[in-house]
Order: structure tokens, then sequence, then C-alpha cells
């Protein structure tokens, strides 16, 4: 386990798609990976809700796969697995499991909301970890999930699962009330789903953060954790708020579609979202860098 | 469009996907659709909600069309192709284009629910109904879609694109806010997603309904439209009290699980549902099998 | 019972309370009263949302009865009474008693929305009906009261109380869903919220409706209460599609404020709403001007 | 300013309202002022939402208001005047002027839930502080309040009105979000409205909360308080979780009631909330007091 916590700690990159009328562009993922492969990031999320997974179909997500295999170097990879049935969530994780990455990250199933309970969603993530060749992260995120919560008795349960590692916490709310549940001696992490309360949790016992801005601003989100990790906490708390600050322009207003913009920007290669979803229009464009400048970030 | 008009009205089965202990079990399906096809049910849908098609993987859902392609007879098949990109949706349905079936049924997608606006929506049915080869349905659902409805506007707009001959509208409030707004000589066809409201959408102008409960009563479901089709409208509020009280006993409480435990009882092969979903219990399939007695419909 | 029946039956304002510089305007309340007097509405309520009682103080909503007691006639009169505790909504009905008033409309707590389940719902109605010197009317209205629902098994078991004589539902889906769990020879009356469905409601057995636009368009809310009772259907459904277009784009897009701008537009005195709420614009004024038009109904 | 800085710090109790048999005990409520005067604490909101000041009839509201003015000594006493029109809010407002208390907390109103936009929400507040005789706290509790929700943009705006000191935040993710984004020169305080945010937000700015713990916890919730304020990190987080879980078995669990339950037992006098909520039994409380001495917190 302690090989566990060091590899799940400080800031995840969930790595955009990037797509060009529609398609699928690997090469453009592939020089993304290379590039933040220079930075301190600890790792990727591949196929995460920012990789659009669930707009891919199986064969593509087979080549996002393959591209992160080659070029992943010394990262970690997480790899979004959750469908809708366990049938269909085992099969990803062993995928997964097939390409020697590290964890898995698993999503509430959503489809039949009504019926997820607390109950439904134990049963799911204990047989999925009971199957799954890699440790599990359970991904909490109602806004993506037809508004499906895990209840926090359940997580508490499921914390205790051998091969449940620890919880990616996405609600509106964050993962502080977590956080205060679980007992600190647990092997049992918490990563934080946004930068906006990346920071309060890291004081909270969270480990670290998958965080969508860290696609476009990978070194200024390691840059936090880094200052939180050395008790420098006014400058965290200032560069907290340039961040959520940001954060809001982008992902708060546009999404995964303002992601891709913002990586455009800071030299990255975000590309397209891939339809219904759309690109920004020049005028959100300049917006978001605007937004950048303003907050003293640099662009490419 | 008469044509259309034919074939879009009465009752249609949503079909259920038989399983056991987490596989498909075709031979089911196959008996399912023999004996339904004796009875006066307009047709079916395949891989809709209650086909739980999100839980299939691609390969089982090519399986599922095979058979219906085989059983259908002289019945009227829709196909549920509704995924998260416009992408995988147009691939689905020509899919079922191939398969010569005759309509799709296009659930909004709802994995990035906040972007889903009138505007992305109206771009979503309108490429999808540019390609398509069957004419689509609109298939509204916001407790299977996160939340998410479709603006009444943004359907009135759709209702004239040449493709897009209806909508499937299991939405809490049902149909009958879109009844009022739409032209009545529109050629666009309004089928109610619940026999909750399909009597009084009946009396609004809908021309039919998909309604789960047709698949353990088709008879009964089918007599209601007909009681209706000849003024008598004593009998069919009588017959639409019983089976609202019976879907809220079966549906309304257990889901795609009661269906197919209704199913079991009157004599048609339901099977469990895919995990996380799970079977009823003894004690709950008892309930159902006293609330079809009490309601004087006749088990097998 | 057979008088409560013949009261609860047909069409009800609910009256609006008339303000100018956030000041009560009595004589313009007194001047709607007379001019309704004239129509065969069959009723009023006093104290309803539209009639913003939450808004006013105590001394406003007696000076409000007052002009109820002295303008009425042979009209019927309920009371809106529901407050956040039980010990105020018994005052409020004992005030109503005292005026002699026909019914009063008690709408659920809301304040405490996460504990207002149906185990304390039930208890909260009981506990009012005990005591009430009228008979009750139970309130669902979901979208003034915090999204708060009582549950239909609630409703059922509310029912039989002898001091509950029916329920006005104005939840979005709307009385369908009841009407059809309801034992339809039981001594309980449905009344619809909304005119959106009203005319459907009535074919599932409600008894009349309590609806906005009666304010400004009196006779043709009636006139299509006329036409069902006459078995008119057709003409009855094309009325109900064009009362239910302009319910849309009055009080289904500026609540309050825009019934108060129709009934300004159709000879009424609709005045302004009070502060937050805020009177249309001229802008929206001809719209609804126009809308009311488009629909053939006359205006002043 | 300098001077409501001094005063908008710590932590303050938002005093519940004793009940015995649906009757205010004012001399509870007494006894209860009295002995929180004892504390560390900097003062009251009284007629809050655990005050269940939206329970309380005008007449009552006013001796609850003349029991906190006669015991206050030298704490700071806040008063809740939110109601639905900005004409009765005003009304509370110069009320408790005439007390001479220290600030008024303004909830948002919420029948017209649809309508209150931003726009409509800015206007309200303006309005409302403009006329104030006492600094406002904007009150931001969608919990309480049908889910209104004040956009960030808005508080940003309101934040620079003179009359506007602060916002007490009580929404489910805390106000963590709109720390981040006001710039921290303003002369505008952040309140925590929960103490399951409490300590995070202390980090990101916050001056202080107002926690329903510290009717029956005062001088815990305090020295959480003091903790922060001394850099001793580890025992706040640590005291952060004892008092996060306690609260989830109180007042998460069981809302005001709970708090009133919680606080009998510590030695003050919650008694019973009024109807139609309902006392705890015997096994509930029970329940807490165990939490209480499972958490190492003395009970009386």
């Amino acid at each position: 386990m302690t090989d566990i916590r060091s590899k799940l700690t400080g800031v995840f990159a969930p790595a955009v798609t990037p797509f060009f009328n529609e398609r699928l562009v690997l090469k453009d993922l592939r020089y993304n990976l290379k590039k933040l492969n220079q930075t301190e990031l600890t790792g990727y999320l591949s196929l995460g809700s920012n990789g659009e997974y669930k707009s891919l179909t199986d064969k593509e997500q087979l080549k996002v796969l393959e591209i992160f295999a080659e070029e992943k170097e010394n990262k970690i990879v997480m790899v979004g697995c959750g469908c809708e049935s366990t049938h269909q969530t085992i099969e990803k994780c062993n995928l997964a499991g097939k390409f020697g990455f590290d964890f898995v990250s698993v999503l509430t199933p959503s489809y039949f909301a009504k019926q997820m309970d607390g109950d439904i969603l134990k049963g799911y993530f204990q047989k999925v970890a009971d199957t799954s060749p890699l440790p599990v992260l359970i991904y909490n995120a109602p806004g993506f999930a037809g508004g499906v919560q895990i209840p926090p008795k359940t997580i508490e349960r499921l914390s205790h699962h051998p091969n449940i590692v620890g919880i990616k916490d996405s609600s509106p709310s964050g993962p502080a009330g977590l956080l205060s549940l679980l007992d600190p001696n647990e092997e049992f992490h918490v990563m934080a789903g946004s930068i906006n309360f990346f920071y309060p949790a890291l004081h909270l016992g969270a480990v670290g953060g998958i965080v969508s801005l860290a696609n476009a601003l990978p070194q200024a989100c390691h840059e936090l954790y880094h200052l939180f990790k050395n008790n420098r906490f006014d400058k965290a708390n200032t560069l907290h708020r340039r961040l959520s600050k940001l954060n809001a322009a982008i992902s708060g207003t546009y999404g995964v579609a303002g992601v891709k913009a913002a990586m455009d920007i800071t030299g990255y290669r975000g590309g397209e979202p891939r339809h219904p979803l759309r690109p920004l229009n020049k005028e959100d464009i300049n917006m978001i860098r605007d937004k950048i400048l303003t907050e003293h970030f640099s662009i490419a």
C-alpha cells in the first residue's frame, strides 16, 4: 500500500481527446502527453470525463489507450472504466489491466438513476473491485451521472475493500464531508476532482487532485500542491484563488470545450470536442485568453 | 406520411432483454416476440430503456437486433439508437437501417448534461436526422437522461424536419404540454412513454404509446387504446385506472426488474435484469402477483 | 357532502392582489371581484399563490379577506391558509372560518423541506383538519414549496379524513397520477391547479380547476369546462390548446406578474406585483397582447 | 468598518426557540442565553433557521427579540429578517434596528423560486440594504429557500454595497467557491453556515461561522476557531473531523429537532420543535448521546 500512496499523490491531468471534424487526432494526443511528461504532474487519467470517453466507440477507446501505453513514460495512468452494467465495466477493467496501467477509475452507473441507491452501488463497486486486475478508484461525479450520489456510508463501507484504494470526488460540495467522516488512518485515498476544492481538501487530508485545468496549466496546478506540502499557506491560498477564478471561466463555463480552448492557448493541442459539443467561438476564446493573462499565467 | 401515421399508432412494447447469470438469453427474447406477435400490439421498441440497451456491449446489441429481424413478422420495429456523441448515434442508426427496421428512437445525450441546452440538442437531432436512413422519433426521457429536458420550443422546431416523424415523451409530466403547443395538422406524431398518461394523452391528440406494461399485459394495453378509439370513455377511464395502479406497483416501484417479474407472472420470460440491477425477491414478486389479481388481470 | 360536491365544481379564479408602489390597492381588488361576479366562475381562491399571500403582512391579509367577504355575492370562496407551523395555519383557518367562507386551501410547509416526509405531512394535515372550522383542500404545489411533494400514499390516507374534502394539484405532472390511484367513489375531490392539465384531468375524474388564467379570461376557462360536461370533446380540445398556449406565454413565462399584465389587457385591474417581483415592461406586455389576439380571445 | 470586522469574527450560535406543547418557553430561551453568555462565542443569530422563525407569529417573534435585548450582554446579535416581499423584510429590519441589535441576516425570498434570478435578487438585496438601519448579511441557504441560489456574480456585485457587510453561506458546497471569487481586500465578510465547512473555509479567508452545533457545544466550536487562529492545523483538523461527524449525526440527520435534543443532553434547554416538526424519540436521543460521548465531548 505504501506504493499506492506514493502513486496517488499530487496532481493528475484528466487528458482530453482531440478531435478534428469528428475524427480522433491521435498525433495531437501524443503531442500533449509528450509535453505533459516534461512537467511535474504525477500522471494522467485516460478516458475520463474530459477525455469524452462516453463519446468514443470501443475501437476508439482502444486506440486512445494504445497512445497512453506508448507515451506514458514514468507517469502514473488511471483509466476511466465506468459503464452502465457491471459486465461492461469489468470488461474495460480487464482491458486496462492488459495494458499494465496503474489504476481504474469507476464512475457510478446512472441510466437507471432512480434505482441507484446505496445498496445497489455497494454491490456494483464490490463486484467490480473483486474482479478488477487493477486497484479501483471510485469516481463520484453526480454532474456527469444523472445526479447519482454515492451515500457517504456506502463509501465508508467500500473503503475497507482491499482492491478499492480511493475515491475521486467531483460532487458539487467536494470531498470535505467525506474527509471528515473517514478514519484518517485508513488506507483509502481521497482525490479532489476539481481545482475549486483541491486546496481546501488538502488541508482536510486529501492526497491529490485530478483537475481539468492541469491539461492547460500543469505546472501552476502542481505548484499549488507543492506550496501546500511546504506549509506556504498564504502563497497557496493566493494561487488557489487565481486558479479557481480561471477554472470558473473555463471548465465552469464551457466544460470540456473550454478546457480544450485553454490548451490551445497555452501551447497544447486541445482540438475540437466531439459533436453535439461544439468548439468555442473566437469571442469566447479571447475571453479565456484574457482571463489567463489577467491571472498572470503565461500563454503560448 | 400516411404510411408513417398508420405505422405510428396504437401500442408498442419496449421489449426487455432477458438475462441469466449476467448472460443474454436470446431464446427467451425469441419466445417473447413469438408470443407478442399473436397480440394486437402495433410493434416493438428494440434496445430501449426497458431493453437495458446501455447495459449491453455492441456485440450483444447486434445479437438482439438479429432476433428482432428474424421474429418481427408484420410488427413495426423501432430501434433505440441514442448515444452520447452524434458520431456513435449515426453509426447505430445506420445499423438499424441495414436491418430494414421501421424507425429509430433517439434519446438525448446527457453525460455533459449542463451543456445540453436547446441549441445543442437541436443541432444533435438535426444532424442525426439528416443522416439517418430511418425516420427518427425523438425520445424525451429526463429520468434516464440526467434530467436533460428538450425545451418545448426546440421540439416545435425539430417537428418540421422531414425525417423527424415524432416524439416519445417519457417526461414526468407526460406529453400534455407538448400536445397543446404543437399544431394538430402537423405531420408529427406524439407517443406517450408511460401507461400513466397514455389515456389522457390520447384525448389531447397522441397517436399511441410505448409502454413497459405492454410487455406483460399486451392485450389490456391495446384494449385501452381500442376503447378510446371507439369513444367508450367510461370503460376506458376505468381500465386506465387499473393499468396505472398496476404500473405504479411494477415499473414505478421496481423499474425494469419489476417489468421482468410481471412478465414471468403473466406467461412471458422476463428473466433477470443485468447487474447492478437485481431480480426481485419472492416477497416483491408475490406483491406484484397480488396486484395483478386485485386489478382482475389474468396470470399464467 | 352533496353540498360540497356542488360547491367544488367548475372553475375558480385564484384572485390576484393589486399593488401600486408597494401598497395594496383594495379598490382594484373590489373592482375585479365585482366584474368576475358577472361571469360563470364558481368562485375564488383568496390569498393563494397568485394572490401573493406570502408577500402580505397579517394586517394586509385581513384587509384582503374583508373585501372578499363584502364582494363575494353568491360565489364560493376558498382561503389560502398554509403557513410553516401547524400553529400558524390553524390560526389562519380560524380566521377564515370567522368570515364564513367555504373552504381553506392548505399548502405544505416547506422551510424544513428535508424533514417534510409523508409521515410529517400526514400529521400536519390531520392536525389542521381536526381543528379547522372549514373543510380543507390540500394544496400540492412543489414549485412554490421548495420541491416538497406529498407522497401519493399520504394523499390516499388523508382522503379519508372527514374534514379533508379534496386536493388542488399544481405539481408539474398534474393530478393524473393521483386520479388513477384514488377510488372514484371516494368523497374526495380533485381540482387541477393549472389550465395546462385541467382538460385532461376532467377526463380522469377531476371536478374542476383553480387556474390563474381565469383572472383574465374567466369565460373562456369556464367554457372549456362547459364543453367537457356536454361531451363536446373536439371543441374542448381545441379550446384547451388555445388556453394552454396562452398560459405558457403568460403564467408559464412571467408568473403572477404576467397574470396581472394579462388582466390589465382584458379589462381587469391586475396592477403591479409586489417587489422583489417586478411589473412587465412594455415589450413583454405587447407580446402577451399579441398572443391573446393570436389565439382569438378578446381584449378590453 | 474595522468595527464590523471585529464584530464579524469567530463563532455565532443560531439560537433555538424552545417550545413545549406548541407554546414558546421564553424562560428556557433566557436560560440558554445566560449560559451561552459565559462562553467565548462571539454572539448569536436570533430568529434564524434554527430559531424556527418562519414558524413563529409576528407577536412571538417580538417576544423572542425582547429576550435577546434583555440578555445579550456584550454579545453581538444578528437578527433573521428575510421575508417573501421586500416590504415585509424592511419592516423586520426596522424592528431589529429599534432594538439596537448589530446586524440583520436576510434570506433570499423563494416562494416564487422560478422568478428568483440574479437580477431580481440583486434588486431585492439592494433595496433592503438601502433602507435597513442595520448592516446586512446576505443569507444564502438553498436548502431552506426552495433551492434558490444567489449567483456568485450577483454576490460579487452586492459585496460593494456600503450597507452589505457580508454573507452567511449555508449552500451544500459551502463558501469555498465564493471565497475564491471575491477580492480578498474587499470589506465583505464571509461566514460559514455549517460546521462541516467552517474549518476549510477559514483557510480560504472566511472570518467566522454561524453553526447550529454551537448551541450545544459552544466551547468546542470556539476552540476550533482558536486552533486555526494559532496555526495549530493538525489539532484543528482532528477537532474539525470530530465536530463534523457529530454534526452529521445531529443536524444532518434530524435538523433542528436534533440540535434541540443535543442541547438537552449537554445542559442547555432545547425543548421541543414546533409542529409539524417533532421531538426525537428516546432511541434517537440515546444515539445522539452515544455519538457525543464517542467523540469525547462532555454531557451534562
